[in-house]
C-alpha cells in the first residue's frame, strides 16, 4: 500500500508463474515447456540475424513472421495479430474485445491468469463450472454475456473440446467474441482456425512457446476476422509499437519454415505423454484424458501437495494448485523418455510402502 | 466501428511512430536511432545465448541485466523495473502510478506517445506550455494535480532541464510521483539518478534503444525506490509475466558491460551533433540547443513540410510533425558524419536560390 499507486494497484493479485528455480540437475516439469529443443534452422536463423541492424527498431507489426504464419494458416496478414508471447496477446484481448457490459464467460477451472486480466482492467465476469468430468458443455454457457474465453485443450485439465462444440459457442453468441486459446492445440487437439471464415466473432491465440519450443523468445499471435485484429492493433499501437525484437521475429520465422522438425518433436511429446499416463495409471493415479503436454493426475490415497513435495526432494519439479476442485491433482509437464522415467521411478517409491 | 470491440477501443487515436520504410540506401533519420551498432561484445554474448534453452521461459525480472544495472547506477536490484523497450515501462507507469483523481501534468511540445497512453486508461491530463525558447520551467507545474511526467532532455526539442529543475518538481510534488524520461540523456543531459536516494516520488525512466544502440532488442527500464517499482512489479505481472526475452536480456547485460564503447560512440554522435548544427545555423536555420541524438531546426523562409519531402525526393527521411507550435520545424536524428554530410548538402540545394 502506496500512496503513490493508482487506487487499482491496490487491488491487483497479480498472476504467480511457475517457478524458474536454478538448481542443478532439476528436472522441470512445472511450466510445461517442450522436452526438445527448438529446429535447429531456428537456431541458425537467430545467429544469420545478429547484425548491426540492431540499432533500428524492428517490423511494428512483427513482419514477415506475421505473413509466414498467415500464409501456414491459409489466412491473409490482416487476419494476424503478432505479440510478445500469447499472455501479452491476450492482455490486449482483454482490454479491446472482452470489456463490455454484460460479464465475460469462463470455465471454473481454467488458465488462473484470465481472473487477473479482469481485475488489471476492471472486466466484470463470471465463471461457469466444469461438468463433474471435468469437461467443459457449451450448453451451460447459453447465458447473458460480454463474452467468452477457454482454452482448448483446457488448461490444467488437458481435456479438449471438440469443434462441434466450439462452433456451438459462436452460433449461440454471434454479437460476443468467443476467443480459443490454442495454446496446447498441437499436442491432439481440433484446432478452430479454420471456422475464421464462417464466424466473425471467432478469435484464436497462438504461442510459439509450447509445440514450437521457444518459450525463451516470447513470441505469440492472435488469429481472426479482420475488424478483431483492428482492435488488438489500436489497443497494441496505443502501448507499445514495437512489442517483438528483431532476433524473435527471425527465430519465431525459422520455426513456422521447418514443419518436418515440428511434427516430429509434437509427435515425441504425444507418445511420451501416452506412456506416461499409462504408468501412472498402473501406479493408481487418476489421469485426465490429456491432449495437451502436460497431464493432470491425483492419487486415490496421497496428497498432491505431499507428493509435490517429496518429489521436489528429489530435485523433480511439477505444479500444484491450492484452488478448489483441484487441490488433489498434480500437473505433470510431459518431458523426455528419461525424465518421465525418472518422475515415475520417484512416484513409485513414494506411493509404494506407505499406503495410509 | 465493430460491435465486437470493448467501447474504449473506439476512443483510441494510437501513436503513429516514424516509418520503417524499406527503399535501398535510404538514410534514414526520422526515428532516433544510433548511427553505430551495439558493442562488439553484445554480438558476442547474443551469439553464445543461443541454444536449447531457449525452450524455457526467461527469467521474469530481466536477470541478470536487472541486477547489472542496478549495479551500474549504484542502486539494489529491486530499485529496477525492465520492461519490452521503454515505451512499455512507460505504459506500466501510466496505467500503475499516474492514474489518479487530479490531472496528470505534462509539458504541451513532449513525446507524443505521452497523451495516447492516457486515452487508452482513462487518464485526465493538462499539458503545460513550454516557454517561448521552448523550454520547461519548473514554477509553471506549481499547479494540483495527480503526476508529473516529461522527457529530460525533452522531446522533440532536445532542450535539457538542468538538476535544479527536476529537483525543484520534486520538491514542489512531495505526494506525486515525478517521471523523468530520460532516453536521451546519454548525449549531455543532466541524470536525476542519483536524486533517487532522496526523493520517494521520483522514477526515472531509461532505454537501450538510443545510447546503447539497441532499439530492435525492444530493452528498457526504470529506476526508483523500491515502492514504485512494486507497483510496476504488480502492473506487469497482471499482464505478462515474461516481457523479456532470454536474448535480449543477455544482450542487454552485455551492453552495460562494455562501457568504453558505449563512452566512445555517445561522444562519436555529440560531436556529430555539434557539427550539424553549426552547418544548420549556417544555412539559415534556427537550430534548438540539443543535448539528445536529434536536432529539432526550423528555418524562417522555407517550410518544413516541403524540405521534408525534398529530402525524401533525394532518400533522406528526417520526422516532420503536424502539430501545433513545431509544424514548421524539423526533427532531424544525428546519423554518421557521411549521413549528416548528405543530409547537409541537400538541404544546401533546397536552400539556395529558390529563396520565396
Amino acid at each position: 500500500m502506496n500512496r503513490y499507486w493508482s487506487p487499482v494497484v491496490h487491488t491487483l493479485t497479480p498472476y504467480v508463474p511457475g517457478e524458474q528455480p536454478k538448481i542443478a540437475n532439476l528436472i522441470k516439469l512445472n511450466t510445461n515447456e517442450h522436452p526438445y529443443g527448438p529446429s535447429p534452422k531456428v537456431i541458425e536463423a537467430l545467429h544469420a540475424s545478429i547484425s548491426d541492424d540492431l540499432r533500428l527498431y524492428p517490423d511494428p507489426n512483427g513482419e514477415p513472421f506475421r505473413s509466414i504464419v498467415a500464409k501456414y494458416h491459409g489466412l491473409s496478414p490482416d487476419c494476424v495479430f503478432v505479440g510478445n508471447g500469447s499472455d501479452e496477446v491476450l492482455g490486449h484481448v482483454f482490454l479491446g474485445l472482452l470489456k463490455h457490459e454484460a460479464p465475460l464467460l469462463m470455465p471454473d477451472v481454467t488458465y488462473s491468469f484470465y481472473p487477473v486480466y479482469c481485475q488489471l482492467y476492471g472486466i466484470e465476469y463470471r465463471t461457469v463450472p466444469l461438468t463433474a468430468a471435468m469437461e467443459i458443455r457449451s450448453e451451460d454457457y447459453r447465458q447473458h454475456c460480454g463474452g467468452i474465453i477457454f482454452p482448448n485443450p483446457n488448461a490444467p485439465t488437458g481435456i479438449g473440446l471438440p469443434l462441434a462444440g466450439v462452433e456451438s459457442l459462436l452460433q449461440d453468441h454471434p454479437d460476443q467474441v468467443v476467443v480459443v486459446d490454442e495454446a496446447y492445440v498441437d499436442f491432439g487437439g481440433e484446432s478452430a482456425v479454420p471456422l475464421i471464415r464462417k464466424y466473425p466473432n471467432l478469435l484464436v491465440v497462438h504461442t510459439l512457446s509450447k509445440s514450437r519450443s521457444l518459450a525463451g523468445l516470447r513470441v505469440g499471435f492472435a488469429l481472426g476476422n479482420p475488424a478483431l485484429i483492428e482492435a488488438l492493433n489500436l489497443v497494441k499501437n496505443s502501448f507499445n509499437s514495437y512489442p517483438i525484437d528483431r532476433l524473435a521475429i527471425a527465430g519465431a520465422a525459422a520455426a513456422y519454415e521447418d514443419e518436418e522438425y515440428f511434427q516430429k518433436t509434437r509427435l515425441a511429446v504425444i507418445s511420451n505423454r501416452e506412456t506416461l499416463a499409462d504408468e501412472l495409471r498402473a501406479m493408481g493415479f487418476e489421469v485426465l484424458p490429456s491432449l495437451a503436454n502436460f497431464v493432470f493426475a491425483r492419487h486415490p490415497y496421497f496428497d498432491a501437495a505431499k507428493l509435490t513435495e517429496g518429489l521436489r526432494n528429489r530435485a523433480i519439479i511439477v505444479r500444484h494448485f491450492r484452488l478448489p476442485r483441484i487441490e488433489q491433482f498434480m500437473r505433470i509437464t510431459v518431458g523426455t523418455e528419461a525424465q518421465c522415467g525418472a518422475l515415475v521411478e520417484v512416484l513409485r517409491e513414494l506411493t509404494t510402502g506407505h499406503r495410509p
